[in-house]
């Protein structure tokens, strides 16, 4: 028996792949209330907190899954016009969406350690374009958008293509999202999914949803980025 | 040894004290919406997951607790203003606030079997005028506003004096509420909680909480009322 010598067993440090709303930036619930006043536009009532817990997922997924909740049906022409009614309805929320704590300086940090990141967001380009701005982050940080992949979250392909974009693998990355959609596609992807409180999603639903750890925030990631392998000098 | 007649052991029947936002109608978002305002109006900006998690706590304690968080303090006319900046906040939302699945039917069931109720809530009588239309209940509907105690929740106040206006030992009582402030209520109170989901919490720091059973909503409650007690035929 030969013990194996410490190179044999080095491993790529993680790589983070982050959602965007509810994770890094404050708007999963300016969202919600978009949501809320697109389907009522079109004559649509569902109770808030139930668009709540699907927000993050892809947005056909969202609608089927609701409509199919509620046992009605709205035609081509009706459902071609929701994400329109949801984008004008977020825009008028836009003036009250802020980063969350602690968002600026975790990136900047993991830059600082040589810890490659990239961003994956089920938000299509003009949205993210927005964030990236309230984020400071330049032109060309990777980000994967809806417009970029086949299929968005719980689908594992945003991930995956964000990992491919950094050129990292997968099964060395951690992935960080506010919804237990971030954690199923994490899993798909073969991922390590960790949680965030911030997009309003309680403790233990992200457990049960598949989080190897849960922080409130961005800030308190950053403070506690030992626990889930970042070496850096004190 | 003397087995006990059924009689001896009799006791009455639960009563149920409501909690009126998130509970029996769908504010609770908008509420938080509304806060987040507010706050923002007076140079105050948190994050906005932590207002809903305190939505239903006493205004007063909801704003030293968020203030105290985030290590600031504001002068006594600012605290003073914040009241009516929700308020007018709120009421621009106030358009796409419904009641919840269920809860007109929930309440007139329960009318019906005689099973005695009544609301309970943090909010002012203005504010709880506008949900008994919502609800198309009576003028002389059982209602205990903030206004009409000391303490509101998590205080015990509310309930206790809901249980007193219906002639109801609250030891008998089933308290239905949406958030952790009411069960902690409830609990002081010596009543039993049940929790509801329509408030956006998770179903398990509601059970952590203190809830003995959580149902998604009154329509979830009222299809299985059986489950606490209430007797009714076929």
């Amino acid at each position: 028996m030969t013990t194996p010598e410490p190179s044999d067993v080095e491993q790529a440090g993680p790589a983070f792949l982050f959602d965007l709303d509810g994770t890094l930036i404050d708007s999963v619930y300016q969202h919600v209330i978009a949501w809320r006043a697109a389907l009522q536009e079109v004559g649509v009532s569902l109770p808030v907190w139930k668009l709540h817990r699907r927000i993050g997922m892809s947005g056909g997924l969202f609608v089927n899954a609701l409509l199919r909740e509620l046992g009605t049906t709205l035609d081509e022409e009706t459902l071609a016009r929701l994400p329109g009614l949801h984008a004008e309805a977020y825009a008028a929320q836009l003036e009250s969406v802020r980063p969350l704590p602690g968002a600026e300086t975790l990136l900047r940090t993991l830059s600082e350690h040589d810890v490659p990141w990239a961003i994956a967001t089920s938000g299509l380009e003009r949205s993210a374009g927005l964030a990236r701005e309230m984020l400071n982050l330049s032109e060309d940080t990777p980000m994967i958008t809806r417009d970029r992949v086949r299929y968005a979250k719980p689908d594992p392909d945003l991930f995956l293509a964000a990992a491919a974009a950094i050129g990292v693998d997968i099964t060395d990355s951690i992935v960080v999202g506010d919804s237990v959609w971030d954690l199923m596609a994490a899993r798909r992807a073969r991922a390590i999914g960790i949680g965030l409180l911030s997009g309003g999603y309680g403790r233990e639903e992200l457990i049960y949803g598949g989080a190897f750890r849960v922080y409130e925030d961005p800030a308190d990631l950053l403070a506690h980025l030992d626990e889930v392998g970042v070496r850096r000098p004190l």
